[in-house]
């Protein structure tokens, strides 16, 4: 099911895809609508800020925005916002992502940015929390929200040597 | 003005005060309701689990969550809320607050925190991203948010050497 | 042989076993029973409060806990109990175990956990540290470390270029 | 009150006693006695080896061990006796404490430390888990610890702005 | 000497200017002009697209950013301007610059920004280095930077117990 | 196309070729001439003296130094000849270029390297810096470089799953 | 050819013989001798110090001591010898060799140990500085590596295109 | 007493005076002679080349250099002389000295150098490892040597309350 999405998923290339799926099939678990497009700081700071600029207007309330090395798509995309926007560190090729983190999360009073963790555990997690976040309006989102952190609560066995 | 708040600050000490009240700094600034509350992970599990367990059923929609070291506290809160936590890394004494950053960012996929910077900095926009969130759904507040936003930009003067 | 067991082994998810067999095999070799079950800090919150608040009554001395990341079980493990707790670091997969060092050594003053080395050496180690806790009180366990010891330094060979 | 010690402080310098006077502070809290001698790894490396063979037989259970830099105190003590080991990671000057922390916390599989976090805090919880574990055996001892840690409960008021 | 500015020193916040006069100052000792403007990445964003877009049309040859945390500045510049930009990673609160220098130096393959040294040093650096870009076709300015390092050769006393 | 090379790449070791050949790449993208040479700042100070010396005289405009680990090329070249000089971190084995980094950028006041990142983008954005700083005064270079810029942006397509 | 030989290799464990025969294979290129053996300073301290006692009146002039993780070796043999001690940091598994790094670099003021980088190169480089030493008083060793070294400086080819 | 000296202690910069006169104040302690001598590897590059190649014919035996940030004064010093040099890290501003730290001791094999700690511990045991070496060669120089490790440890107290 698709109707028009609340939430952006960016990223800064297309090798940022298999991390920031994450993000997209938790959203795709949850029945949350989304856009994924790329869009470089770098090599498109015009599409950036077209976008920046206008992600309130298009209606959406989250963006998440997945970057790697000196990453400043999310943190410049909350510059030219004030929707929540949401940072997941790419890892990267030499620092393993920790460029990426320190990049994202160290941003200057006034401009938030909520980072998660490196990779794509903080790609599923950033799905979650947008979820969360249109969940608080959106009683049957907040029902399938609680429904899925149920079952996986239920799908962690006891035995250490069972099927993972 | 005070109204039932809808943002709950709660920090792992009172000694995360000088840092956590430029959240609550923010948020009176903004003109958002919000409880500050002093819960330790580690010294009052309890009291954690009594919060995050009620904290959706009391009528919050975020929870700005800081503590610094190994800070299991947003982590923990939001294993037990589904409600979006933002994760507030406290400076520690050692290790400047990299403990704290990495306690906080590196959740594992399945249980999201957003993380802001470490210190002062991170408090205020776990501050800002609150009100971004709730912003969402209140127009008058989405407003304020987009005034002292821009009053920021104003402030930013283009003189070096000026006054700060 | 396997009597009433007086360590518990716990790990954040099944994942986390091929470091943690590590803590069982030397417990094994020390005939030393235990028992060895996934409690998630995070996905499965209620199971640690249960755990670990049912830690003492159930008969356990020692409780060994391994987590990688933002590693909270062993800390919010000894928060709720006043059984020595020992931490053991999983080596993450971006940052190499160093988030699950810092969120398991980095407590603050008053709730403790032993922490030993990221990854199957410290798994190994905290094995042998429980036995050597036990063994405080069991005498012939003691004889048994001792041995274990001795046959330890006895199998260092002298020649680097001997057989390992 | 002091009875023959079970617990040995020892640490690399006098000027570790500012930190490691945290784990006697508590110590004396619960009751428990305890020696604490200076002894340097490096500088007395003789004294370390009499102490080390020589410490079960003097009666110890447990040794708390700090030291600061390339730490080598905790893990050669525990290389030298089979009584759990406890390392403290004092903060250095350059590096706060880090190489401390590796240098204890790393060791490899064979020889256990449990490592405390680096400064006050740890020698504080070495001194606290020290304790937990001559309560394992100890009826009255595991009360004062419990009552201790009850007491630490009650004293976390919940008002952030509250005197510390 | 005035003449028009090919030299724009800009940095995100009049808190960065102690670190960043030491590139002005250094081109003031070298005779070549420059501007020096705040423009913040973060909350001056259009200002950053105006000047950066601008910037060579305007005259300038060179840019000098300086930026501290999750520095953007010089990388987005670089992003809208093909002139040689240079980043100054400037000392921050927590993590003493480390951020700066990941956040300014590991932009991905496609738009370069040359980093100087963490603080005080790496503006001087800027100020040089940007003077020796200007220095390739300016045969004067060469001479004098020529001279100006060489002074600097001989100032350099052997006595280390001699006056700094 | 080959001219009298105002460029030199030079690089501690053949086996930073496949790193500093990224460089090459983007300058033969760009028709820019340059020289590729090996000098070891170690085993070959005296090729290293006697290249830094003469490259001012040799026509040279801009050095591109590539080096890993204890990387002292770049600092040690611009400390003999006041051409602009771009350090480009190779990545190490032990420590992923963190070490070629710290060793590059932290260059002292007085003498300014231009650190690019760590490995194969820092390779590819110093010889794009190289060809910016030429083509300030090669109004051809700068509408290739302006029309390489360019086509890179055309290339960043917008849906994440595309092809690379 | 071997004589008495002058050099001790010590080394934790087999596993460190693949880094450590580099500091053997380039001293029997030099024609020096020298004993290799495996000391493991966690599990066989007895070793240890025995070999450190008798190091000098057994005709040693350099030690070579490498170790892995809490890498204790080097430090503690120096604590018992006055001759000087090498040390090499062995790659670890999780950490990269920055743990033994630190745990060998950091001694504190009073027991120098000279450390070298970590893996191959430093062993490599411990077996150059060893010879260097001998060297000293060994006019014809001096001239072997004087030879050495040449040799070295010869075999850096200058096009980085070239065979290795 | 002052002989012609066989040890050179090089620094770069009279502001690591403070730090390096540790290495000579132990060298004064053991009567052991030396020259102090600033050289800049970056601003005096020429004063660097003719120290280095002329250091062994002017009859130095051991040169202790030492470097803060991007240090490379060690390891150019080590690449023209085959003196055996010791590498002391002076403590940077920014980084704590991690920075000089791995600019001296992640040495590409091929040319030596001995590192020592981070700072004033790490001075001073470059002195005595400097005389470490020349004791070889010196059996009155053994002897006081001996005679101040004996002294050094006669001096550690056993009370950690004592007087420092």
């Amino acid at each position: 099911m698709m109707t028009a999405p609340k939430i952006a998923i960016i990223m800064g290339s297309t090798s940022d895809w298999p991390t920031m799926q994450h993000a997209a099939d938790v959203l795709d678990a949850l029945d949350v609508a989304y856009d994924a497009t790329v869009i470089s700081a770098h090599r498109t700071p015009d599409r950036l800020v077209e976008f920046s600029k206008g992600a309130e207007a298009a209606g959406f309330h989250v963006v998440i925005a997945g970057a790697g090395g000196a990453a400043h798509l999310p943190g410049m995309c909350a510059a030219m916002t004030q929707l929540p926007v949401l940072g997941v560190p790419v890892e990267s090729a030499a620092l393993s992502g920790m460029d990426s983190l320190l990049s994202i999360a160290q941003m200057p009073g006034g401009i938030p940015v909520g980072t998660l963790a490196i990779g794509k555990a903080g790609a599923k997690n950033a799905g979650l929390m947008a979820a969360a976040i249109l969940a608080l309006n959106d009683p049957d989102l907040a029902e399938r929200l609680r429904a899925w952190r149920a079952a996986q609560t239920d799908s962690v066995g006891t035995d250490p040597r069972g099927t993972k």
